[in-house]
């Protein structure tokens, strides 16, 4: 298995080296930013180029992982080859790769920091390719890295998207704003770290709908009139507080 | 070390069988319901009692483990006693039981399920006494179940109680919103589990802030659009991503 890489940010990076690490043979690694090619391909023992022309055509795969906006314009310098093209982004669909042979989407529904290990083997991958073989070969490649494979059409991925934000970005900027809160009464945020871990993977067996608490869920008015007047130097997390408490009182009615 | 413990829910619970793990001996449950005082009680081969006026005198630690509304009132029914009452609420001022010789506040800042083993030496304890001798003793206790300890007073565990429930209870609430839309298009909860986990084991070394991802932190118009258009079914999810969008925005501006 031959793979060129295209983009060489946390997606890119972590991919590739899953799959050097299954033994694949990294081809070759392009980016606009030289250095930055440089980099990822010196980690995998692959060439390096900045420029779309000079991309190897011999590869089984092509793999685009770069910014939603900019898979269109790279794919264009990939016409005419014979090997899989496939981009990684949750957001965008199948279709902007129409131009192509042979074209899919291999997008890993995982939050990824450069310095930061992920498990690969437990990171969902959403499939979806333009023809039976095509997606075979994408299946194939989840079971090389030991990942679990999704068929995902591009109407549910952009679904699976938008619950990917409420689930992994909206959750981390609850934790920066519970940090803020902490911060105004010099508490350490380790106070919170336990609480957080714990809360989710308290959802790894059971869904959330069965384990929710607080006061929103007994209707405890006394403790949200206090919270409520303890946040009434900051009206965004006041305002915040109680549409999230509706939110809750809402579901459980 | 002879302890009483009123109440029988999840904290409760918890405390006890560690206690008792720790060597010490649980002389008695009461609660108001004799079969869940017994439940616990058989646990930690404890006498138990549904009767205030039955409750033991002679124990070094009285755990007040009730419904906020009712540590009040079960407190007066430990009037006189010579040993340490305290109560295991976020919510509640430790004035509450100044009725008491001696007193303070033993607050586990955790999500407790009854049927979920938790890592109490993972989940820190935030201390609250009316002596130097009540804090040093309660200070003792959690080194017996090798607990991290936190001296933290009322008004810091009213801030602290607040930033909880953004930290905890409102996340999960977040990741039902995402697997109710996910069911809109029978996708599977399985998709986001280690998403979710991930996103809380990334903020045990790092700082909420400074791993923030996602397109409001880019301001990526496009995609923001396109995530409304897809939720406009449900006008509250609407509205709520629009609210966590701009304070996301706001934080990074």
């Amino acid at each position: 298995m031959k793979i060129v890489c295209l983009g060489s940010g946390n997606v890119a990076t972590h991919l590739v080296v899953a799959f050097k690490k299954a033994g694949m043979d990294i081809l070759q690694v392009w980016s606009p930013d030289i250095s930055h090619a440089r980099e990822l391909a010196v980690l995998v023992g692959a060439a390096f180029t900045d420029n779309l022309e000079e991309v190897n055509k011999t590869a089984d795969l092509y793999l685009i992982a770069v910014k939603d906006d900019a898979i269109g314009q790279v794919s264009e310098g990939l016409i005419g080859v014979d090997g899989l093209v496939v981009h990684t982004s949750g957001a965008t669909d199948i279709n902007v790769l129409s131009q192509l042979d042979n074209y899919g989407v291999f997008y890993p529904l995982q939050t990824f920091s450069k310095y930061k290990p992920v498990d690969l083997s437990a990171t969902p991958l959403c499939l979806e390719a333009n023809s039976g073989s095509s997606y075979a070969f994408l299946e194939r490649l989840t079971k090389a890295i030991a990942a679990p494979a999704y068929r995902v059409d591009s109407a549910q991925r952009k679904t699976l998207h938008v619950a990917a934000v409420f689930a992994g970005n909206f959750s981390n900027h609850l934790y920066h704003l519970a940090n803020s809160i902490l911060e105004k009464d010099k508490l350490p945020f380790d106070l919170l770290r336990p609480l957080i871990l714990q809360t989710a993977l308290k959802v790894q067996d059971d869904l959330p709908l069965g384990v929710q608490t607080g006061p929103a869920l007994r209707d405890d008015q006394l403790t949200m009139q206090n919270h409520l007047e303890l946040l009434k130097g900051t009206p965004d997390l006041q305002a915040l507080y109680e549409t999230l408490s509706n939110s809750i009182k809402k579901t459980y009615l």
